[in-house]
C-alpha cells in the first residue's frame, strides 16, 4: 500500500512558521503579484507568495525579509497569481492514458488537482485496479484524489463484469490514503428504492467522513428525486437545464457544472448564478470525461474556465467554482484551492482572468509547467504483468461465432435493432426486416451487426445482435475493448469475418480500438493497460485515435462523436436499446429482449 | 465513555428516503412554509418540510403525500423555516451554567447548535472536567459540540492550573464523539514561535481532520500575524476592526465576529461585508461569552441575528452566518445548518426574518420551544462529587493570611498597582505610596487589596497585592472562584476581616461569588460544580447574579462589568498587570514583580 508521499501541514508547521515569521528564507517567493483571493473574492494588486516545503508560509505585501541567498525568485511581474484548479469530477480513463499521461497532459493547462472515479478499470480489474491507478496518482507532481467506484457493475443483473465492487471494497478503500469519497452513485434508482447494498457503500463512505459523489441522470424532480437526495449523495453533474441546477443547490447538493469532450451542460445551467443571483458557493465546474484530443488541443480546466466565464459568469466567481468551491465541497478547503498559509503551493501565473493564459504553472512549491510545457517528470507505476493481461476471449474467434440463424425456413426475419441517434446518448429500439441467406439473418442497408464479445473470463461468449445508424459501407468492422461500462468488447460490422479479424487483433494486443476493412487493419488504437489505457503520451494517444475517427470516416461513419457512439453501445443503463454479455437489453424496462422477433 | 446518542444519517437513511419517495408517512411535516434556503439564499414560500427519525426527509412544495394518520403537523401558516441558528464559538461556563441548564436558557431563542469551548473547566479538572462537559453536552436534546480546550495553563510559567491539558490529552479527546476541534488557540506568541507543545496539540487536531480554533488577540497583522496563520488555526474570533476580519478571511481563515455579553465586535467588522463587498462566506457570528442575565433579558444567537441586521446585514447573509457558514466551517455542512434532506431537523419559525420573534423551535424533529418557553427536558448529568469539591485552601482563612508587610521601620511603602480601567479588559501597572501601620501596607483611598488564594490543591497558598479602580468604600470584601483562566480564588477588599470571610464562605459553599460587607454577607453566587457553574435554571442564576452586582455597588463600585473586571484579574495574558498564584505578573514582559518597590 502506497501512503501519499507528500508531507502534511503539521509536518512541516515549525519551517511555515519560521518562514512567516522571517525567521528562515523561503524556498520560493513569487514576486509582485495581483492575489485573487478566493476566500474574499477579490483581486490584491502587490503581493509575493511565499512557499516552503511545498506549501505556502505567507502571501504578503513584500516578502523581502523571506527571501534568501537560496530563494527562487520568480517574478510576477503583476500577472495574477490564480489557485492550481480543480477537476472536481472525472475519469481518468475517458482520456485513454494512465493517471501519469493525463497529469502529464494536463498540468500545463493550470489543472494541479483532480477527483477522480477509476470506474472503469473497477469493472475490469476490481478493487485492485483502483488502487493501482490510486497509486499511481499519488507518485504525480500534482494532486490526484481519487473517488472509490461504487457502482460495478452498473446494471446488476444485466452484465457481466469483471470485478465487482462491494460494500466491502468500499470500506476497504476509505482506508487508503488517496480516497476522498465515493465515486458517482450512478444506481439513482437502487438508492430510491432502498437497495442495501447501494446504502451500504455510502454509509461506509459517510462513516468515514468521505463525500459521497451523486449521478442522478433523470429529469425527474419529483418523488425519486427527492428520494434519491435523502439517501446521501452530496453532488451530481448529470443536470443539463436551470431548474437541474437550482434544484441540485437547493437540496443542499452541490451542482458539478460539466464541460466535457462532448458534455456541454455548463451554459445551460450557470444562468441559476448568473441570471437568478444563487449564491454560487455551491456550484463547482467539471470535465467529467475528456478524450485526448481535447486535452491536447483545447485544453482541461482552463478550457472549462474560460467556457464558463464566456457564459457571461462573473471571472472570479468562475475561478472559485473551480478552486475553493471544490475544495471546500471535499473537506480539504485546509489543504488546496486558495493561495492561503499552509495550503500546497499550487499557483498559476496568468496576465488575463478572462481567456487565462497559463504562463506558468507551480504544483506544491515546484514549478512543474511553463509556456504551455511541462517541466517535470510524471511517475509511471511499474504495473504489474496481469493489468496489461485482460483481453481474454478463450479462443480465436471466426467468422461463424458471429452468424445469428434465422428461424428454421424463414425467408426473412424481424429483429429489434439498436439505432443510435446523432448527437444523443439514448438510442432508440428500432424493428427492421432483414434477409435471411443460409439460414443466417444478414445485415441490411445501414443495418449491421453488433456483437458483445466476453473478454474477462475467457469463457468465449459472443452475443450477436444488431445495430443501425453508423452508415458503415463495405467489408469492414470496428471493435473495440473499451465499452462502457463492463468493458467487454464491442464488435460493430458489416461483415463477419472482418468482425473476427478485429476482434482477434484486440486479444493480440491487450486491447484498444482498431477498425478493420476487406482484411486491411485501417487504424489501431493500442489501449494495453485493462483494454483502456495507454501509458504514452497523450498527444500519441490522440494521434493514433485521430486515424481511428478517420478511418471510421472512410468507412461511411460521419456521426459525431463517432467513437463515444460506438463505446457506449453496451451501457445497459441509457435507454432505449443496448447490448450485454447476457443479451440484447431494453433499458426502458430493465428486461433482456430476444434479437429476433418470434413469428406471429 | 458516552457515544451521541443521535442516530447517524445512514442509520435512517432506508426511513429517510421510504419518506421522501412518499413510501411511508413522515414524523412530523411543517406546512405552509417559507422555505429560508442558506445555499442558495433564497425564501421559497409555499413549502412543506417532512421529518421522519429526527432528520429532514424532504422539502417540497407538499408533502400530503407523506402524511398519515400518525404524522403530527405543524402549520407554518406563511411563517418562515429558517435553520436553527449555531453558536460558533462559545464558553458554557460564562452563563454560570452547566450544559444542560445553559441549553434549556438558550433553546427557545433558536440556538440548536453550539460550539463550546470548556476551557474554564478544564483548568480546574483537567480533561475529566472536559469530559463531564462533553458528556453533558451529548445528553442534551440539541446539538452541542465540543472543542477540546488548547491553553490550560494559559500562561505556563506563571501560573498554577488545577491541571494542565497535553497534547496527549488532546490527541485521546479527538476520539470522543462529541469533539469537533481543538478550542481557540490562545498561546499565539507559542504558535508565532514554534513551540513544539502547541503544534503538537494542533497537529493531532489536523490529523483527526478537526477544525482547529484560534484567537489571535493582538492588532499586529505584521509577521506574527502571519506566522500564526501559518501554524495552523482556521478562524479567530478575537477581531475588534474591519482590518481584522479582512486580513483573517484573506488569509483563509474565517472571521467569527462576536456579540456577547460584554464583546460588541460585530458592528465594527461587518461591514468587510456590507461596505468592503468581500464574499460573505468566511464570516461567522458568535456570542463567545454570554451572562445568564443576558440569555434571560435579551437572548442568545438570535440577538446577535437581530444585531447583525440592525447594523445593515442582509438577513439571509447574516442567517448564512449563523448557519451554513458554521457548518461548512466545522465540516459539518451535510449534518446541520441548512434545512435540507438528511440535516438533523433544526427548524425555527419566525414571522419576520429581520426582528426575528421565535415562535416554535424544532430541534432533531421535536419541538423543543413554543413562544419562548422550552417543552422538553435537557437532562442533567450526575456529576460525581468530587465536581463538587474544587475549593481546597488548606485551611480556614485569617485576617492575618492577608498581611502585607512593610519593609522594617518604613512609615510608607511605594506598591506596584493593579489599576483596573473602565471598559476595558487591560489593565494598568500602577504605581502607589501607601501607609504603613503597624508594619503592614495599608490600601488608601480607592487603593484596595486583592488576594489569589490557591484552590486547586489546598496549599494555603495567598499572594497579596493591591488593585485601584473598583470605588469600594467602608469594610467590604467580594470573593470569587470564577477567576479567569486558572480559576483560583480572587478575593478583593478594603478589609482583611472580610476577606477571610468571604474567601472561607466560598470553601463552604463548593465555590461562586460572595459580597460582604461589615461582616455580613450581602450576596452569594452558589456555583457548586467546578467553583464555576450552577446547576440550578438560568433565571435563579441570573437573579443571584445581577443581586451579587447590586451588592457590588452598594460597596462603592459603580464600574460597567464590575463582576467581569473582576474575575478577570488573574488572566495572566493581557496586559498590563495581573495577579497569579506566583505572584504579580507584569503582563508586558511576562515576567514576575514585586508588590513593593524596595527603597532606593
Amino acid at each position: 500500500m502506497s501512503t501519499d508521499p507528500f508531507p502534511s501541514w503539521p509536518d512541516v508547521a515549525p519551517r511555515l512558521i519560521a518562514v512567516a515569521a522571517g525567521r528562515e528564507p523561503a524556498d520560493m517567493v513569487i514576486r509582485g503579484g495581483n492575489w485573487v483571493n478566493v476566500h474574499t473574492r477579490e483581486c490584491l494588486p502587490g503581493h509575493d507568495i511565499a512557499i516552503a516545503a511545498g506549501r505556502i508560509a505567507c502571501v504578503v505585501p513584500d516578502a523581502g525579509a523571506r527571501t534568501g541567498p537560496g530563494t527562487r525568485v520568480i517574478e510576477a511581474g503583476g500577472r495574477y497569481m490564480i489557485p492550481g484548479l480543480c477537476d472536481a469530477h472525472m475519469h481518468i480513463e475517458s482520456g485513454m492514458l494512465t493517471p501519469a499521461e493525463f497529469a502529464r497532459a494536463v498540468i500545463p493547462h493550470g489543472t494541479t488537482s483532480m477527483f477522480t472515479d477509476p470506474h472503469e478499470i473497477a469493472n475490469v480489474m476490481g478493487l485492485e485496479g483502483v488502487r493501482l491507478m490510486h497509486d499511481e496518482a499519488l507518485m504525480q507532481p500534482v494532486n490526484i484524489f481519487t473517488q472509490m467506484p461504487s457502482c460495478a457493475p452498473s446494471a446488476p443483473g444485466l452484465e457481466t463484469t469483471g470485478y465487482e465492487i462491494t460494500p466491502g471494497d468500499v470500506a476497504e478503500a476509505m482506508q487508503w490514503p488517496g480516497i476522498v469519497g465515493l465515486g458517482e452513485m450512478m444506481n439513482f434508482p437502487g438508492v430510491a428504492a432502498g437497495d442495501p447494498k447501494m446504502l451500504a457503500e455510502i454509509a461506509a463512505t459517510q462513516a468515514a467522513g468521505k463525500t459521497v459523489g451523486g449521478h442522478y441522470a433523470s429529469p425527474d424532480l419529483g418523488p425519486a428525486f427527492a428520494a434519491y437526495v435523502a439517501g446521501g449523495p452530496a453532488d451530481d453533474h448529470e443536470g443539463t437545464c436551470e431548474a437541474d441546477a437550482i434544484a441540485r443547490t437547493r437540496q443542499g447538493m452541490r451542482a458539478m457544472m460539466r464541460l466535457g469532450s462532448a458534455w456541454h451542460d455548463i451554459e445551460s445551467q450557470i444562468t441559476a448564478v448568473t441570471e437568478k443571483g444563487l449564491d454560487p458557493r455551491s456550484f463547482i465546474l467539471c470535465t467529467d470525461d475528456c478524450h485526448s484530443g481535447t486535452l491536447v488541443a483545447e485544453g482541461h480546466m482552463n478550457r472549462v474556465l474560460r467556457h464558463a466565464i464566456a457564459c457571461g459568469c462573473d471571472p472570479l466567481v468562475a475561478l472559485q467554482m473551480a478552486t475553493i468551491n471544490t475544495a471546500t465541497h471535499f473537506g480539504l478547503e485546509r489543504e488546496i484551492g486558495s493561495l492561503t498559509p499552509g495550503r500546497r503551493a499550487d499557483v498559476i501565473l496568468t496576465p488575463d482572468l478572462s481567456t487565462l493564459p497559463v504562463d506558468m504553472v507551480i504544483a506544491r512549491g515546484r514549478v512543474v509547467a511553463e509556456n504551455g510545457a511541462i517541466t517535470v517528470d510524471c511517475p509511471h507505476l511499474d504495473w504489474p504483468g496481469h493489468a496489461r493481461d485482460t483481453v481474454h476471449l478463450g479462443h480465436a474467434l471466426r467468422a461463424a461465432d458471429f452468424e445469428i440463424a434465422a428461424p428454421a425456413g424463414a425467408n426473412s426475419a424481424r429483429a429489434n435493432v439498436i439505432g443510435v441517434v446523432e448527437n444523443q446518448a439514448p438510442t432508440r429500439a428500432l424493428k427492421a426486416d432483414l434477409p435471411v441467406r443460409d439460414g443466417l439473418v444478414e445485415g441490411d442497408g445501414d443495418v449491421c451487426q453488433i456483437a458483445l464479445v466476453e473478454r474477462h473470463r475467457a469463457t468465449g461468449g459472443v452475443v450477436n445482435a444488431f445495430v443501425t445508424g453508423f452508415g458503415y459501407r463495405g467489408r469492414m468492422a470496428m471493435a473495440s475493448t473499451v465499452a462502457h461500462d463492463s468493458h467487454h468488447m464491442i464488435v460493430v460490422g458489416t461483415c463477419r469475418d472482418q468482425m473476427a479479424l478485429a476482434a482477434n487483433r484486440l486479444a493480440q494486443v491487450g486491447g484498444g480500438i482498431t477498425v478493420w476493412r476487406d482484411g486491411d487493419e485501417l487504424a489501431l488504437v493500442k489501449l494495453p493497460i485493462a483494454g483502456l489505457m495507454s501509458d504514452s503520451p497523450a498527444a500519441e494517444v490522440a494521434a493514433s485515435a485521430d486515424r481511428m475517427i478517420e478511418a471510421m470516416r472512410a468507412c461511411g461513419c460521419t456521426l459525431n462523436n463517432a467513437y463515444m457512439q460506438h463505446s457506449l453501445l453496451a451501457l445497459v443503463v441509457i435507454p432505449e436499446l443496448r447490448i450485454s454479455d447476457m443479451g440484447l437489453v431494453d433499458v426502458r424496462s430493465f428486461e433482456r429482449i430476444d434479437v429476433l422477433e418470434v413469428p406471429q
